[in-house]
């Protein structure tokens, strides 16, 4: 039978305290569309974790979070910067380029999934010109596709050069518990020229929500009705914010994420393969022979080769010690 | 405090079945975006109440699973028609048309809900004109937006001049479980010319959850391309396939809504108001006096007035006989 | 052989200074996409008209102008008050919809295709709800559908209520010509809160030729980028531009639509049939019954049933007197 | 004063037979949007030229008519393959994914302009998966943006592997003139698996005005309608489509581009700089030291770097002799 604990971080349950949120807040009726006491608290959490006073909306899925933040930031005569193998370029379908009505998205280089600094200043220092999309937003996601981590200042001299050219700044934080529990400090996202951040309950543990946080609090305005149109405002949020509610007051949506990160280091150690990227968050990129891949996926193991051509193997809350041994023993017999 | 217990059908939480079907099938790694055993037992389930062989995909909200079909029988040029009260026409923020590019919606009247057959029919025989949208598709509700519920013959009368006509046909089941209930035949809808189907788990007493049924199972070539590009491909779909396997395979998704149905039942036996449409489902329409409707609302009952004008008090599984007794013996104070 | 010298305003050619423009600037090499001296020198003409410092764009087509005007004062999530028989809300197949990622237009009622304002401020009245799409704009007409003539009296007291509540204003000037013919004071229309207004090029006389006019400059920042992408950048502005040159310089723009009101009263005066609307520019809607209008059709004469069952009569430029007594004429064998 | 000899191939006018046969069609009152004789005598001699029965549209832009044609053969989720340095890759501000609503153009490689067979081959291997948009178009351009000309054999190669997957095939003919008096076989066209062919005649010596030639008749349903929509369908079409009429009737639009290919022979000869491509037709890339193309532009020469460094210069039926030896004579001293 396969076996999918390494395949994505998004194979596995909920975390425990997720599934005793959403168990104890399904009691009893409650408005529906978010204006429910459920969500105020998760959103309260939010602002407790980011000691910031900001606007949260829960969202089902971090493509369409994705997507809807992009095509509220930019217009469809615009361009967002992006990392190359960002997730919003090649893992999405064209989701924000068709929520966005025919924005695009311009990669930028870098080493291990973070842009350079230098190759985001050579695209922002191109003069605009009538016949080509306009830039008007960066996009950055931490922890990254490689499962590499921005620090905060990292993030700021990326940001600093953006906003001095009007842009604005979107934050895909699809596995920010990740790069939280790898030292990245949430209470200095406030301050780091961030609009509109998606902070990731998926990945870290939920069922299937994600959270727009909005810096810029004055971005709120008719955002419901917008994120309605787009098949995102579910009646009864209560369920998508439940989970938040038990992650973030019981600390675990980054000290699950911590386990995660500390199952990725421990496969990293025990691997025979040498690690392609630098390993900072819950995944490993191993540079293992075709041949070798294919051994372990006809064992049973289902884990794939990334755009870069290494093999992924992403942790999660739920993955075991057994399962880091148990594959690493498997792949010491492949070398 | 207010009570929100017939503000809507979406104001009560998970039924029992739903929660622990979601709970048991929360343990162990499962491939994501649809692969995993709980999402094809969940759809054999439906493809058993149907007796059909039908395709089956899980979406997260029902603006979106209609605005999605919609999107994919219609093209930008083309028109759907509805009836002037559909959910699809005034509760969406436009999301059809937003998915759809720019298709229209045609409004087709009719009593309580319904679409009038002739209405329909003089519809239809307009000679199409380049310079307007092409009808290319019809939509129908069951039940209606009036909790009115079609038998499987009068939706044959509607669908069959539709399908002459060379028109797709897409059914909003958002309360097909309070129709099913109320003695619409399940397994009449294989033979009914219906393409697409949207069959509702969040009303129903599920998180937020929709199943899109496809009866022509060529319609499912590259749907979940553009169900991933639209944001409403899950990666964790068992979230959303579990609560339909413990609600149908236990029955519960039509005995709950039976449930539901007889407290409307009861509402409107109980209340002193008329009630402005057929009670046949889960809903009353009671024609009250705004100043009884205001007063009503200041004791904590969260009742709006509906597009007739009439006020609208939705049951769900979870609807109380004590509260159905209360808020009629309020009412009658207020005659 | 069919005549169809009232068909349309668009049945015929170009007038005689829009051709020789034409043709005389159709000499030399000149920079494409607007950076030539004859779309400057045609811009600086309609400031002239104007007395306003605006921006101005040519585009090929009204539809398209419209649509892209509106999509640019309005986001998919926010509405468009217009006329229940305005242009842009029947006879575009929802381009502006198209264009604006699914826009809606509201209908504002009033008689003879001029809004109302009692009906508009009740609509400006109605409060903000989250479903449903945001008011953010006003489009008015100028001369209507009915071909009749706001003043900028009647204008202003649409407009100022509207931008007291914060919405932007398009002005549908396809047929502003003959506005203008019939006493509407251009240059009063930089007072009116005019965002952005389309003048009509092609139903006074041109090829076919939109100006884009923004008093509000600061709306052309990338503009052209937004008109490249959807279609309407012409590479030959100058063949756009060329025929306002003519029109303007020589006073034709107005004068020519002069000749167009008076035949249109002319005709008015010797139908033997009411009119339906007042007659106030280039058109006359006739109070014919469906028999006389079929037998004036089966006598080659193309003239259609308008929206409010009337049969309209449209004159142009080229309309001769001849041709004016030879259809009225043959209408008094029809009463 | 600036020089746009060669700037492009629509920075020259008319050419003699197109002017005149608009002044000619000029007069009388004709029936719009495309039912009036003009235009069908025009589709008549296209029909003569391709020796096919095709359908023929004609339309403003050629951005639009790509992005339309293209969002015709194609949905939101699936993709057009084409040459990575062709026009709608790089050129159109994204109109065709605007157009489309989220349809991608994935780029494919080849030597000055013309996708390299075994490349193609390499794309259309790739195996579909869900999440990544479903290959649905081959589009192809004929001459290339690199002026170079497609052999009728050459196409072939390539639409029928296209052909062979499923594909439709599209063509962009901005410069099919050029490549027609280059030797192409328009006849052929017919014959080599083309759907929809965008005829160009604004570069030709037109105003601005392309032809949709559709091979499969069945694609013209409703055409017309969503080209309404997009804001292309002309209501005066006999503008766009009596240029064409004076130069297909007259031989012009092959012998005017034979002209213009001549020219951009002459100056490549008379170049002192090699040239970067083949010299096939109406224009030259030459490989100028940077600081050679400065002072080019500073005597007043607006030509300019294209995508791979060298500079472009476009002949049209307006070049002349003269300012060939001119710009040569300068470019000698510069060397």
């Amino acid at each position: 039978m396969a076996r999918y604990d390494f395949a994505s971080d998004n194979t596995s349950g909920m975390a425990p305290e997720a599934l005793a949120s959403l168990t104890e807040f399904n009691d009893g009726f409650m408005a529906g569309y978010g204006a429910d006491p459920v969500s105020a608290r998760a959103a309260d959490a939010i602002r407790a974790l980011l000691d910031a006073d900001v606007e949260v909306r829960f969202i089902y899925s971090g493509t369409a979070a994705n997507a809807l933040c992009l095509s509220w930031l930019v217009r469809p005569h615009e361009a967002v910067l992006a990392h190359q193998y960002a997730h919003i370029v090649g893992d999405e379908v064209g989701a924000p380029e068709a929520f966005g009505g025919g924005l695009k998205i311009v990669p930028v280089p870098g080493p291990s999934g973070k842009i350079d600094p230098k190759a985001l200043q050579a695209v922002l220092d191109q003069p605009e010109q009538a016949r080509f999309h306009a830039q008007a937003a960066l996009s950055l996601t931490n922890a990254t596709e490689f499962i590499t981590v921005y620090s905060a200042d990292e993030i700021a001299a990326l940001t600093g050069p953006a906003k001095a050219k009007g842009l604005k700044v979107h934050l895909d934080g699809a596995r920010l518990a990740s790069a939280a529990a790898a030292g990245f400090e949430m209470k200095r996202l406030k301050d780091l020229d961030i609009d509109m951040l998606v902070m990731g309950g998926t990945k870290a543990g939920m069922l299937t929500s994600e959270a727009v946080v909005m810096f810029d609090k004055s971005l709120a305005r008719r955002f419901d009705t917008r994120t309605k149109q787009v098949g995102q405002l579910p009646s009864k949020v209560r369920f998508l914010s439940a989970p938040w509610v038990g992650m973030l007051e019981s600390g675990a949506w980054i000290s699950r994420a911590a386990h995660a990160n500390a199952m990725a280091k421990k496969l990293a150690d025990l691997s025979p393969f040498p690690a392609a990227h630098p390993v900072e968050g819950n995944g490993v990129f191993l540079k293992m022979p075709a041949e070798a891949l294919s051994r372990l996926n006809a064992a049973g193991w289902a884990v794939y080769p990334f755009v870069d051509g290494s093999a992924r193997f992403l942790c999660s809350w739920a993955t075991t010690e057994e399962s880091v041994e148990e594959v690493a023993a498997l792949m010491r017999t492949l070398v």
